[in-house]
C-alpha cells in the first residue's frame, strides 16, 4: 500500500465544514484556486484543454470511520460506500469542478467544496458521462422524492 | 496524510496490464467482482440502489511516477494530470463501473479495467453528470480527430 502525499492544496472560501452547501440540491459554484506544488507544475502540461476536471483530495479534517452513517439530506441511516461521508476507511474524496484558465501551477476553478488548505491527491482529466436515462440514484432519489 | 489500506479485491477476468483494453474508442465491458472484506460489508447498505459505482483503487503494479508521458491512444507527450496514466504521484485510479447485483459483500459489476486482485480503497455512489455539450476533451479529442 501508499502513504498520500500532497500534490498541492486547495484555495477555497470554506473555512470550516459548515460553510460548505450540503443536502438535497445543494449546488456546487463556489471558485477556488488548485495551487500545485512547483515541483509537480510539469504533470499539468494540456490540462488546459479539458473543460472539467476530477480532483482527488483527501479528508483532512476527518478522523476515524463509521460504516453506517445518516446523511445531512436524508433521515435514515446508509452504508458509507452508498454516501459521501468524509468518514470512511480511506479518507479519499472526489470532486469535479470545472477548469476556467491556468496560472502557471495555479488552476483556476469553478465547484468546489473542500475546504480551505485541504491536500490535493490527485487530479485527472474528467471524460466520461453516463447518460442521465441510465443512472438511478438509490436512497438520494428517494429522499428527494419524499421531500418534495 | 494517511496509508491506504483495501476494503477488498476486484476479481477480474484482466491477468495481466497488456490484455486491458487501451487507446482511443477502447471500451470496458469486462465483468468483474468487488469482493468486499467482511468486516466492511455494513458499509455496502443501499448500495443496490445506485445504477454507477464509482471505485477508486490502487495502481498496486505500478512503480514510481513520470510527470510527463505519452498515451497508447497519443504520439505525444501530456503532463500525468492530463493522463489516466498509472505512474502517478500518489497511485489512485477511479473506474465509473455498472452495478449489475450484490451477493452480500460480493458486488457483480460490468465495466471493469483492473487487473484481477487490485486492492479497492473506497466505493461512491456515481451521482452526477456534465452535459455532453459542455465537456471539452483537450488532447485526447485532437488525437481521436487526427485518427479519423
Amino acid at each position: 500500500m501508499f502513504t498520500s502525499k500532497p500534490i498541492g492544496f486547495v484555495s477555497s472560501p470554506y473555512k470550516s465544514a459548515g460553510e460548505v452547501p450540503k443536502g438535497l440540491g445543494a449546488k456546487h459554484v463556489a471558485e477556488g484556486v488548485l495551487k500545485i506544488l512547483p515541483e509537480f507544475e510539469p504533470g499539468l502540461k494540456d490540462i488546459e484543454g479539458f473543460s472539467h476536471l476530477m480532483v482527488i483530495w483527501e479528508f483532512d479534517r476527518s478522523q476515524g470511520f463509521e460504516l453506517l452513517g445518516t446523511p445531512p439530506c436524508d433521515n435514515r441511516q446508509h452504508g458509507v460506500f452508498a454516501t459521501r461521508s468524509p468518514r470512511r476507511p480511506n479518507p479519499i474524496a472526489v470532486t469535479t469542478v470545472e477548469l476556467r484558465r491556468r496560472e502557471g501551477s495555479n488552476l483556476h476553478v469553478g465547484g468546489v467544496d473542500m475546504l480551505d488548505g485541504t491536500p490535493i491527491l490527485d487530479i485527472k482529466p474528467y471524460l466520461s458521462s453516463i447518460p442521465e436515462e441510465k443512472l438511478r440514484r438509490g436512497w438520494l432519489a428517494e429522499a428527494e422524492a419524499r421531500k418534495s
